[in-house]
């Protein structure tokens, strides 16, 4: 038996149990998970936030990864789907880029287990980026001089250009997006003056009503124990007696059971994290709420069978506002140069 | 009678006997000129460059000033006419924005007179950005909190977020836009080796053949001397006894005729820069070129009735890489927050 098709609320009693979650809330580890195989360094961060800004990854050249997590903002598009190339609507709403080097699966159904697996998705997918196969966008990225330079300084060996390596060189400049020190960082760091009398307040309202038995973790998003491709998964909506529920679509996708047809699947999805999440309107995986303190509402509802007041609402949105951290400057990508001519045919 | 109706070669005869084009290539100026009622600032720089990103200016929260004015590239999208919102598509190619504080007139058939004009433009064109009006615009900035300080602090007044201010802001930041320092440059500053012997070639071919009677002064688009609004203009085709004119459709399009309706402007355009010509294929008001050889090759032969050879192309070819500047580090813009609820509706 997996540990992801227990019960969430089971999966924490264990973790509890354990010694594995004695910490419901953390300020982020000083390091984000690196695996072995992929360590980070300055050209291949380079490298892959050239890529990571890059239109030609798709199909017709207008969509980049930046398009629908973007960096400049919470790490999304705002929008309660995105938009892909030639206006196609995905079904899903674009999760935030920052501080998913902390998950320990990516997407909202945790279908890829790492950041390099996730960067493979969108730009084969045909309401994303569109490009129709991994050949072609090798083709695409190596007929761009500059980038064939860069991936032989960067990866080496007789043919650098891969669709591995691309992926690697973007979820190196992934793992570099990461906010730190937030108000709640630095309370959690001893500033007790970090976090006001009402952000104090919806801190400890999370624990008691239990909103901390998922989100969890440095990340707010699940135990920092799991190991890397383990997702940790909940049930959602999981009390169905409610109008929220018909109001907001929220049944109308399966989840993780698109994945693995696994029955007990049905309506898991994968923890998102709360770091952020004020900058990232709408809200849920269908992007179906537009505000906060809806969502706050909702979540309460059909998670925990919790009516909040008002005042309740209020004092937790202000402890999530208290989760947005510092976005560390960066400077621009210089692309490298489609060279005489457009590798990006029009139709 | 206006200048601006004269043939170009008219203009620029008249314009060496009084020495205003004394100088046919110019390395850039030290400043670019700046509007008496729009003064750059550092903190209007810094807000202009937000909102040039800002993909909420456009309808539907996916097409920013940067999708097809590309500042990490050469400030294009390189592709032969640019996909606005909804996949829509507009019939011209995108210029370059780098640089073209310089120009003296805007849009490939300049009827915008100045940056702060043209970035009206786009903003409420149906197929390019698409938003309903100016007024729904202005409502949607000073609906996200971030934005309506900034324009606060940066205007000033009582009603700082105008539809004027974002225009003049954007214009602001595109004014720091400018590639210095190209080898062509270093080499008329005095570096006789910055220039190899065939770029310099290429260099005394297109004076002698007659590139520079429009691809003249410090941009290679007209005249310093014009003054700002008075667009300097060139009938192109002007040789249409030749293959190429139906090949790439060159006539199919008006010109500034379609801003006129004055039978003097049919087929006349804006000289378009020489300057990071290299990045940014295709080329031509239609995009129709794909590579730069084969530009030169047309435009040889339409406008000058000059057939080059090979060797002649290659010469001219190096010079016009030799305009590849240097493009100044930016650190990437941080996006005021949507705060709790997003301002773009999904349809």
């Amino acid at each position: 038996m997996h540990a992801r098709h227990l019960p969430a609320s089971t999966l924490v009693a264990a973790l509890f149990a354990t010694g594995l979650a004695a910490h419901a809330m953390e300020p982020l580890p000083a390091k984000v998970p690196v695996p072995a195989d992929n360590p980070i360094t300055a050209s291949k961060v380079e490298l892959g936030k050239e890529l990571y800004f890059d239109p030609r990854l798709s199909v017709d050249g207008t969509v980049s990864c930046n398009s629908c997590h973007n960096v400049m903002a919470g790490g999304t598009d705002n929008r309660p789907v995105s938009v892909g190339v030639g206006g196609k609507k995905g079904s899903r709403s674009a999760p935030t880029v920052w501080n998913s080097a902390y998950l320990t699966a990516q997407f909202w159904d945790g279908r890829a287990p790492t950041l390099e697996e996730q960067a493979k998705g969108p730009i084969l997918n045909p309401v994303e980026m569109g490009m129709p196969s991994a050949d072609v966008v090798v083709a695409r990225i190596k007929g761009i001089p500059g980038y064939a330079e860069e991936f032989k300084s960067v990866f080496g060996g007789k043919d650098p250009v891969t669709y591995d390596n691309i992926a690697k060189a973007i979820a190196t400049y992934e793992r570099t997006l990461v906010t730190r020190n937030s108000p709640f960082d630095r309370y959690m760091h001893g500033d007790k003056h970090a976090l006001s009398a009402q952000a104090q307040r919806g801190m400890k309202l999370v624990e008691q009503i239990g909103c901390t038995a998922c989100h969890m973790g440095p990340n707010f998003a699940g135990p920092t124990a799991l190991p890397m491709g383990q997702g940790f998964y909940q049930k959602f909506p999981l009390n169905t007696d409610n109008d929220y529920v018909k109001k907001y679509h929220l049944e109308d996708d399966l989840g993780r059971y698109q994945v693995t047809k696994n029955d007990n699947d049905k309506h898991m999805w994968r923890v998102p994290t709360w770091r952020n999440v004020a900058l990232n309107a709408p809200y849920f995986h269908n992007g179906s709420v537009p505000t906060l303190d809806e969502a706050v509402r909702v979540m309460a509802r059909t998670q925990l069978n919790t009516t909040l007041t008002d005042a309740q609402v209020a004092d937790i949105v202000t402890f999530l506002n208290s989760l947005t951290g510092e976005f560390p400057k960066q400077t621009l990508p210089r692309l490298p140069a489609t060279t005489g001519s457009s590798p990006v045919a029009d139709k």
